[in-house]
């Protein structure tokens, strides 16, 4: 071990306990990757803190030996936010993981940032209240803070920046501020949540999270409804959206997804393009929006509607399309994932999907397209050899292709997952001169460059 | 006039028309004050650009001479936002008013900053859409984004935090910037959209702004609930919210507005504490939420509830609550407004509009308690003798209170009006350590510090 590592460890052994800290091969393996293609980096040295004051002095040992700090949620990641390319401190949050506060009657609550999102519902679920925010992994608060996450009920309640009411992040000088509260808005000083939410762990670490939360519906009906293209499912999600029928779930899953699904969950649903729908409301109101749904679908030339209002299998159907990333993974052993992640205009929505597919077609790679639609955000997933240089190549160039689309017609390169090192190439093209006022916020707020080093910038 | 002012002024017409400067005295008068309390100062001399380039080039200006740049949508802020006390160019956007690109698709409009609320809204009438963000004043779509605004509908539709997707900027250097996209959502690099909006013309004057808008609702239904104590009104509107109606609109007026009410619009309204409620939705759905809410308010000892589905009568009824602040305004010409802004979690409310109205009572000045409660969000208006340093000083002293009664429940000092020169006094107590990060902020985009100088900082 090098003597600065050595001499970090030993004053992190002054604050943490010998548990909290580890330098053995397999914790420092799996804290080297992320869900994706991008190659893995090993950090020097792993810290699984307790509280904020532990962050904050982990964060000056850092400063101090001029190391770098890397926060690390549950590495669901997909752009390798979390890999260590200059090694240095991973901070795990996996011990800071309990729901601290439930405000009911406020329908807000603080939580660490290891709490996962599925525990925070089983907590909630006792308030009759719930998160809406879920991505496909049952990722940790922290990370979804940190990639302003969003998932399937986005199109209806927002993504994690609209959701996020306070957070308490520890700097790179170590001292600890909070950038909002706990009321529901608030014209106050410069708005910092919306800064540091989706900052991708750049800024600093987040050791408190206030979430805003909703009562579970009065009523919830899922549907799945079968296309015979793509393309009509696609213009049956625009012209549900025109018709301001407040969905509160909208995804599309494609033919060769739809098989993977099948496989996966041992299901056996048309695999044909599919959109997965779900309303919420109040029991008249829900009925007008599932009839009039009805109605426009078929002038989509659906094939079938299915209507699922029993709770157990409404989640069932919920699992497949959450668990679609996953069956891919498990389908193509060797392979890795690689994923896009535009998000247009809706009116661009048809034409990127079909630009998408044609590509994909001739890319000839296992993969398909999925995606949260009603947002305008949509994934052409793909599995690619890491070994195979030519072929991460194409890959890349598709990724590309589908990135300049989106750009061209006032898009962005990632609706969702956020930038890490897989999208820091199209910064410049997306933001144009505003990049220079993310660098120079960045360098404002973290001078010397301690925080997660080559993401975003 | 000073040798600096008139080489500017030089400078100016050099890229300027004669009409777009003026050093008229009438002219810097009506840019020296806002609506409220605090006091004048002019500018030196006032600039109406027509388009970015023009805007980036007074700022250079502005730069090259020393001179502070304020910029001015309609003067309605009320905390002094406008008011120039370090003299300089202000900029007033009122020649830059053209609704630039509808797309009722995409549920998008592209403004210039001049355009008011009520023009936008004309505008987008003709597509079945509006624009839902609504203070009372008929104000800039620029000013209300520099404010962060909201209004009676934010309950429902948000703030206009949550209704910009995108801005263009002309920054201190006079480069332009544009901070967001035309996607529904985004995770590419740090999140400028929110950091600008409600940044108060001090980090830069917005020249184009992209709005979020939204289907007109298929049906709509008004209400005027009248209760016997201000306390049961309040109560009333917790336990609607706590119920997961989806209200549109929840205001609150205390009985002396209702008198000031009636007084100005020659109306005959109840004079006792009313809740004013709007539901949108379809048919069905909006019956079931009108009749629960008839049920709730009943709860709470409501003496009457009047609807109004007649779209001309509901106008009239919520022009009656735009207009409350006028209604004041005018009643007690020779005295000016002073509004308090504070925002509180819900469960919070009705104990802090319990101590305002303690407060107001030992007062003995013209006011009254009004407010969008159903965001935790309330106003006590006083109307105040400006000549009477006393009476300054103990409305100073009220409205201290107030502030401190919220922030010390996990409030803000102000849900909507901005900081200004008014709220600067209580940043450091609301944001602690967290305003040395925003100062920071400040000094990275504006480091001459060339706008608006003494707001929010
Ligand atoms: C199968 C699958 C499906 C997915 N579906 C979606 C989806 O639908 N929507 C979506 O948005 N994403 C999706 N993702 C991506 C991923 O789940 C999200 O990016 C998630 O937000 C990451 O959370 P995490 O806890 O795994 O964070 P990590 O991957 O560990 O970290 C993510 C980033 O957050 C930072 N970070 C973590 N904790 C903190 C902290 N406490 N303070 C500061 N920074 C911190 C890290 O440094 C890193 O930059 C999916 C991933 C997979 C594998
Ligand atoms: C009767 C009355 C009722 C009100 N009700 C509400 C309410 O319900 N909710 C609410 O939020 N507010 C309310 N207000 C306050 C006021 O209307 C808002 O603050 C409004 O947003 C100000 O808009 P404006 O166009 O008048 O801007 P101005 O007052 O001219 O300016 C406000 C701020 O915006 C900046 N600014 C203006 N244009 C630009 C630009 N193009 N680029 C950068 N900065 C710019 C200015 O420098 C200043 O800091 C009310 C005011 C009155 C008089």
């Amino acid at each position: 071990m090098e003597t600065v590592i050595k001499n970090a460890v030993t004053d992190l052994e002054d604050i943490l306990q010998n548990d909290q800290i580890s330098t053995n091969p397999t914790i420092l393996e799996q804290h080297s990757k992320d869900e994706s293609y991008h190659k893995s980096s090993l950090p020097d040295v792993v810290v699984f803190p307790k509280c904020n004051k532990e962050v904050s002095e982990i964060v000056q040992i850092a400063a101090k030996h001029k190391l770098h700090v890397t926060p690390f949620g549950l590495g669901s990641c997909l752009e390798g936010h979390v890999i260590p390319y200059e090694h240095g401190i991973t901070i795990d949050f996996s011990l800071m993981n309990k729901v601290l506060e439930i405000r009911e009657k406020d329908f807000i609550v603080k939580v660490q940032p290891g709490v996962t999102r599925k525990q925070l519902n089983n907590e909630l679920k006792k308030y009759g209240l719930f998160f809406p925010v879920d991505p496909g992994a049952n990722a940790t608060i922290g990370g979804m803070t940190a990639t302003n996450a969003s998932g399937t009920m986005s199109v209806r309640y927002g993504i994690m920046r609209d959701n996020v009411r306070n957070l308490e992040v520890v700097l790179a000088d170590g001292s600890i501020i909070h950038t909002g509260n706990s009321a529901a808005k608030s014209s106050s000083g410069l708005h910092l949540n919306g800064l540091f939410v989706g900052s991708e762990g750049t800024l600093g670490c987040f050791t408190e999270i206030t979430l805003k939360v909703y009562g579970i519906p009065e009523h919830i009906t899922a549907a799945r409804a079968s296309f015979q293209t793509i393309n009509e499912a696609v213009e049956a999600v625009v012209a549900i959206r025109q018709a301001g029928i407040p969905v509160a779930r909208m995804e599309l899953v494609d033919e060769p997804s739809m098989v993977q699904v099948n496989q996966h969950m041992d299901s056996n649903y048309q695999e044909v393009p599919t959109l997965f729908l779900e309303f919420h409301g109040n029991e008249a109101g829900l009925k007008q929006d599932v009839a009039f749904t009805e109605e426009i679908v078929k002038d989509f030339n659906c094939i079938e509607i299915h209507f699922e209002t029993d709770n157990a299998k409404r989640n069932q159907l919920w699992d497949a399309r959450h668990n679609l990333a996953y069956a891919y993974i498990h389908a193509y052993r060797g392979r890795k994932l690689m994923v896009t992640d535009v998000c247009l205009p809706i009116s661009e929505l048809a034409g990127a999907i079909h630009h998408a597919r044609e590509a994909l077609d001739t890319l000839h790679l296992p993969g398909g397209i999925v995606g949260h639609v009603g947002d305008g955000n949509y994934h052409a997933l793909i599995m690619v050899n890491t070994e195979d240089s030519e072929e991460i190549q194409k890959a890349e160039a598709f990724n590309k292709q589908i990135v300049d689309y989106s750009l061209s017609r006032g898009g962005t390169c990632t609706g969702e997952h956020g930038v890490g090192i897989g999208k820091a190439k199209y910064q410049q093209q997306e933001h144009g001169d505003a990049l220079n006022v993310m660098k120079s916020i960045k360098k404002a707020l973290d001078p010397t460059g301690l925080f997660n080093p080559g993401k975003i910038f």
